[in-house]
Order: structure tokens, then sequence, then C-alpha cells
């Protein structure tokens, strides 16, 4: 569990000074850009946040068969040309723009910082990938209720029993989200993130955690615990930790992340992502 | 135009001698393999037709980024492993299996042949990717016809003024396919081809060939042309011989394709790639 420290919220963390449902993305990243570190689960409401991973341009092309064979929990938004800091999608920098990243070091993690200017390499590709956070607004407006928005916590994470489909020398588990739903609306809640396949889409497990091997869903590996009430069934979503989780069994020398549910927050509307 | 000479039917192309559109994956491929060089539109009705690009692995990073960055025309559905001849996708040999092939030397067509086993090389990595042959099935079962099955030709193919978003060293246009649909049918085509997103998905351009830089529909750069009738409307899709275009026009040292229209015919049910 040495990285849960990675992501709760901690001392460093400071309240938001607005509402930060309405927030403009370029308001966000320039408040995470002055410092402010905070999840940003209910930020930008209708604006698309993204998982980023960093790894330099030798890995890259694992990375990118890696999350082309594990689309569910890698959905590709957009990719950086080598050592840019910026894409089309995402009008910030990358370095400094995210409220909190990890470094890691072969594999382990070496440092949570709120910019990784210092660390940074110019053969760095960095990649976004969708977050399930997209989907969240439109639950939300199908009145399926998001716990760790209404609790003002992080969505809770689990490194999964299951294996994702190696690539090169990538191989790791599937990471998941995970938001307890009643069960009436269990149906709806599919339904409703079904039309984001570039975000997750759809569930891959509905109730049973044991069965993906989650033995506590009291103690997440990232992120912070919900509680499941009487009457409401667990449902997991395919997450975009999932590269990091990776980056942890595969021990590569060098690659960055974001800090679990602190994400970039990009110019692109959610919109963007829903299919017909 | 050059390549035409690639894809026209010529004398060395044989009729095949049963019942195409009922037959297996697997006994279309034996027929291939065996020399059988016929375009392979309506072929094994249900079961899903790709394209395929074959780079060394030090161009394998771009290629695949060129896909990401131009999903419509290079739906990735899957990449072998460096040297595989076979992938879970496409039990045959890549290498065999396909009725006819083009080989690329510095961006130019230096051969057509239906076996590539003595071009091969041990570092190649292949792309299969999604073909609007796909979801003419599905079209045939709404009732909007298919001219270039109705005819028993290959589907007509053209370069446009559209520049694909490059990745690295690779760069081109997009190319297109080109139904004439009748225009009380447009809006059905639409509809049923927005259900395969994988496969090229909607169309891209309906109507005026012109503004997409298309001169003479009786003249396309790949295929066979194929009559527009008073009353329809000639629709474009994305094409998977967009990888080939920009492997026309960048020159790589080498590249293998699939003649177009000519597929890859794979293990996959067209309907794994039908969304709600």
């Amino acid at each position: 569990m040495a990285e849960r420290s990675v992501v709760e919220r901690d001392a460093t963390e400071r309240e938001a000074p607005e509402d930060v449902s309405a927030m403009t993305p370029a308001r966000a990243r320039a408040l995470f850009r002055q410092g402010l570190r905070v999840p940003t689960a209910g930020w930008c409401a209708g604006w698309t946040q993204a998982n980023i991973v960093a790894v330099p341009r030798d890995l890259a092309y694992d990375l990118l068969l890696f999350a082309q064979r594990n689309p569910k929990a890698c959905p590709v938004l957009d990719v950086t040309d080598v050592g840019a800091v910026s894409t089309p999608l995402f009008g910030g920098d990358l370095r400094t723009d995210l409220p909190a990243y990890v470094v890691y070091r072969d594999g382990e993690v070496v440092d949570e910082v709120t910019d990784v200017r210092s660390v940074w390499r110019p053969d760095l590709v960095t990649f976004l990938l969708g977050c399930s956070f997209t989907f969240e607004d439109a639950l939300l407006t199908a009145g399926v209720p998001v716990r760790h928005i209404e609790l003002g916590r992080n969505v809770p994470m689990f490194r999964t029993s299951l294996d994702c489909r190696p690539a090169g020398a990538l191989h790791g588990p599937l990471v998941v989200s995970m938001r307890p739903v009643p069960a009436s609306l269990v149906a709806t809640a599919v339904r409703v993130t079904s039309r984001y396949p570039a975000v997750h889409g759809a569930p891959v497990h509905v109730g049973d955690p044991a069965a993906i091997g989650i033995r506590d869903l009291d103690a997440p590996d990232y992120g912070d615990p919900v509680p499941v009430e009487p009457g409401e069934v667990p449902v997991f979503w395919a997450c975009g930790v999932t590269p990091q989780a990776a980056v942890r069994a595969s021990r590569p020398p060098f690659a960055i992340g974001h800090a679990p549910g602190h994400m970039a927050i990009t110019d692109a509307r959610d919109s963007t992502y829903l299919v017909p």
C-alpha cells in the first residue's frame, strides 16, 4: 500500500477558492500552476479530464501498443510530439498545470510533486488518456448519484487480479474505479456510460469485488474510500491509472504520471466523446 | 495513376469457386494461400475484413501514432508482435493468406504479389485496420444497395485533398471509398454506419466530390469505377488504404500493404465492432 500516500489528500491540499464546477479549464490550470493541489472530480463540469503518463521515446511504442491492446483502460485521447509540453487537446503546460504528479524510477515512486519541470526530459512523450470523471456529469444528469462527489472526496481505485494484455516491455494489472450505485439505477449507469467509449465506457464489472481480486472496498489502492450503502451495488469501471500500475509492475527506468484523481483538465467538451 | 494497375482486376484474377458470401474465413484464406486473387467485397458475410500495413519496427511508433491521430481512416483492430505473422484476430499467415499485396520501397510500388514470404523481414510489425466492407452487410440488411457488390467489382477509392494529421515521419492525404446511395437512403446509410466506429464509422463527406479534391468519379485512384445513377448521391467513407497513401507520400525505406480491396479476412464477427 506504499503508494496510498500518493493520493490521499494531505495537509498540502487546499480548499478551492471558488465554485469549481463552473470553472473554465484555463482558470483551473492556472490555479494548479500556482500550486493548488486537490482532486479534480467535480471540477469544470462539461470539460473532459484526462489521465497522463509520460515516458521516454524509446518506451513510447510499447506504451501506445499497450494502450491499443487495452482500450477500455487506456483510451488514448492525444499523444504529444517528443518533448512537447502541450497538445491541441491541452492548451496548458503538462509539466505544471495538473494538481499533482508521481515520478517513477525503475517502477518505484520516487517523488510526488506539483511541478515536474525539474525532472522533465526532452525525450519524453506524454499520453493523455480518457478519464471516467468525464461521464460523471452525465450520470448526475441521469439521476445516478456519484458518492465521491457528494462527499468531496477522490474516487476510490483498486488494482484487480485481471491482467492487461501485455505489449513489449509493459505488463500489469487492470486498475478500476468504483462507484456505489443504487440497484435500481445500475442499468441506467451502464446505459449512460456506454455512450462514452473513449472515456472507459461501460463498467467492466458489477458487484462482487472478490471476483476481481478486491478484498476490501474500504482500502482502495489509490484515492479515498467511499461507503457502499444498503441497497447499493459497487460498480467498477476501467481506470486510466492502469498504465501507472504497468509502470510499477514492469519497472521501466523512468516515467511520470498524474497523481491518481488529480487530472489534466483539457480544452475538449465531454460531448466530444459522446456517441449516438 | 501509376498504382491503378495494382488494384484493377487483371487477367490473373480468377473467379471464386463457390458461394463466397457463405464462406468461412479459414476456407477463404486457404484459397488465397493457394493463389486465388480477387477483391474480397461480399466475401464471408458477417466476418470482419481488415486492411493491413507492415512496416519495420523503427517506423512502427510513427505508424501507430499516425493511426491514433487519424482514427476514422486508420482504426487499429490489432497489431502483431515484431516479426509475428498472425495475431489473435487473424489465425492465418499474414504473408500468404490475403489475395494480393503491394510492396513499397522508398514510397514506390516495386511489386504486387500474392505471397510476400520472399520479401518478409523479421523486424516487421503488421497493423490490421478496420475496413468498410465490415458494414456493407449491415447496409444491405437495412435496404441500402451496395453498387460494387451488385456489379461484382472492387469498391472505388480516391485520394482526397484533405491532409491527415501527420505523426513523426508519416504524412499524407486522406483516402476515401465511395458508394452511390439513393437520396432517400443517405440518412439510413449514415445511421447504420455510425454504429461501426471501429471500421470507419459514419461518412466523412456526402455529395460534391470536387469539395474534397475528387475530379472524376469514373477514375478512382484504387479499385474499380461504379456508376452513380440519377437520384443517387456519392457518399464517401474514410478508407484504410490511407496508410499506404502516407507511405507513398512519406517514402519510408520499406513497407508492405494489402492490394486495395483485397483484404485480410479475420476471425472476428462484424458484430464485435457494433456499438449500441
